[in-house]
């Protein structure tokens, strides 16, 4: 693997143009890493020395956990930044704390962004029309009469595709214009997606074939120099067969693959959701990466970034295994 | 209709007990009511001098719309909660001006409460396993290493079902040992939920009724005094047949009705959404509501509470027309 540390430049390239797709496979093949860091912190998951810190110094209270994982996401951006092409905060894991933890959330896009990494916010916001277009303000500009402010900073969103086409539209209209993507749920990688998206309609597909081919539609408009949509699609690892299949019936359609590492899948499960060139899919790492100094005997924690740095680079090189 | 002022007590009778939706059937009873007030601010929405006040102290920024928001909301609260038994605020609209937003919302969540208002929050969310319970701190506390703290102030919550039960059941657990309740989206109100929700299965039924009977069985151990469990369904307004036949279909789930008046939707087609005893659902109408100064010859701007009052009056009783 050849680690390049010019990855700063990797959003303004002329190759990336106004099409994020190209700027996420650009960073992929400049890294040779198909690998997303899932920034997803909990209490449980810091160091010991930084709840010290924290919780010594403001409590132990939402704001005093927001910008705790504010200094561990700073660190493992700077440790994974020449390795991998992007990270993706899931929002859950920082609304949970209230207002104090959008604060942390948004500065953890901000600095990921700054380190010329692509943030994917795992958002899975799905609603209709005008609330749609209030959530899209995740990867778009909000105008306040006029006056133009950005209050989010993801490169691209997940969505939930359950309310139909209402819901995606206003996130395709800032695609159009402007260099932001989607990652939009098809096949999850938790055990109950079976329960609404593996149900088989009365010719023959599934709910989660039925909805890759809306996926795909929407994205149809939005194909860059790669030959994949800025609408992407979120395929669960540890789906194999169906990972594979969907792979074939959707060519034009970008993966990013949650379930490797502690969900339990591996890059072998994965090796199929990849086009002949190795490009296709990105696969996303949360616990496997940040957690792993917990795991290890050559960290103590006050190394967790370096951790986090050797476990990205495992990982890359597992996957690059299977490719 | 009969007003009782004395809804402050809504919350803490002890018919309510610790069964949210029997809170909410008492209030609606005692309301002779079955409306609930969406607060869903747009910049748009804003009186005049609102805007020339808080953009003139301020400028135009994601704050001072927070800001003014809240102002709005309170009006509004103080001038519906001895008519309505219920409020929805829907984040996304706030959720767009980042940080700022969230905190307003929070401030009307909260406010509402105090003013003896069940707050259903629209959050749609839906994740796996250990992110859905990160996001089950909308209606539960969170443990900060031993210190509980209270992040989000809503009675209940929507929920986006796509993802299947293991993005259900962390909220069910906090529904089981609280005050706390669902709707979840099963048949939502905008023409392209067909796209998704109207698939047919090889078995004859639709994802939605299939939907339907998944949310009935979540919500079978939480039945409440009325008969009626604490997890409910979103079923919209605008589909007059299907939601009469999902009432029919689903005996045991309280239905939150979006889609009322601006959505087009009328008294007529909601009829059927009720049982013989007119419960089983509660009707959403935002705009129609807090946008009433703006159609109305008989309020000045500055009276938008006065004019969304009487909105709300007029509401009520086109709904008991048809109960």
């Amino acid at each position: 693997m050849t680690k390049r540390p010019d990855v700063r430049q990797a959003g303004k390239g002329k190759g990336g143009g106004r099409q994020m797709i190209d700027r996420l496979i650009d960073a992929v093949k400049k890294k040779a890493n198909p690998s997303v860091i899932g920034l997803d912190p909990t209490i449980e998951m810091m160091p010991e020395f930084l709840k010290k810190k924290y919780f010594g110094e403001c409590g132990r209270t939402p704001e005093a956990a927001g910008r705790m994982f504010v200094e561990f996401n700073r660190s493992i951006i700077d440790a994974v930044k020449d390795i991998a092409p992007a990270v993706k905060p899931q929002i859950a894991m920082y609304e949970r704390f209230g207002e104090a933890g959008i604060r942390a959330y948004n500065e953890t896009c901000r600095y990921a962004r700054g380190q010329g990494l692509i943030v994917i916010g795992d958002i899975k916001r799905g609603d209709i029309s005008s609330t749609a277009a209030a959530y899209a303000a995740h990867i778009g500009n909000v105008d306040i009469q006029g006056a133009q402010s950005e209050t989010w900073y993801e490169d691209a969103v997940t969505l939930n595709p359950y309310m139909g086409s209402d819901g995606i539209k206003p996130f395709l209209e800032i695609c159009r214009s402007s260099d932001k993507g989607l990652f939009i749920l098809v096949k999850t990688s938790n055990p109950s997606s079976s329960e609404m998206q593996d149900l088989v309609l009365a010719d023959g597909r599934t709910v989660y074939e039925a909805c890759g081919k809306l996926v795909s539609d929407w994205g149809a408009e939005l194909i860059g120099k790669y030959g994949y949509s800025k609408v992407g699609a979120v395929v669960g690892a540890t789906h194999r067969a169906q990972g594979a299949k969907l792979r074939k019936s959707l060519p034009h359609t970008f993966f990013l693959v949650p379930g490797y590492g502690a969900q339990g899948a591996s890059a072998d499960d994965i090796a199929g959701f990849f086009d002949e060139n190795g490009l296709g899919a990105v696969v996303n790492s949360s616990r496997g990466i940040t957690s792993s100094y917990k795991k290890s005997d050559d960290f103590r924690e006050e190394q967790y970034a370096e951790a986090a740095q050797a476990a990205a680079v495992k990982m890359c090189e597992d996957l690059q295994r299977v490719l």
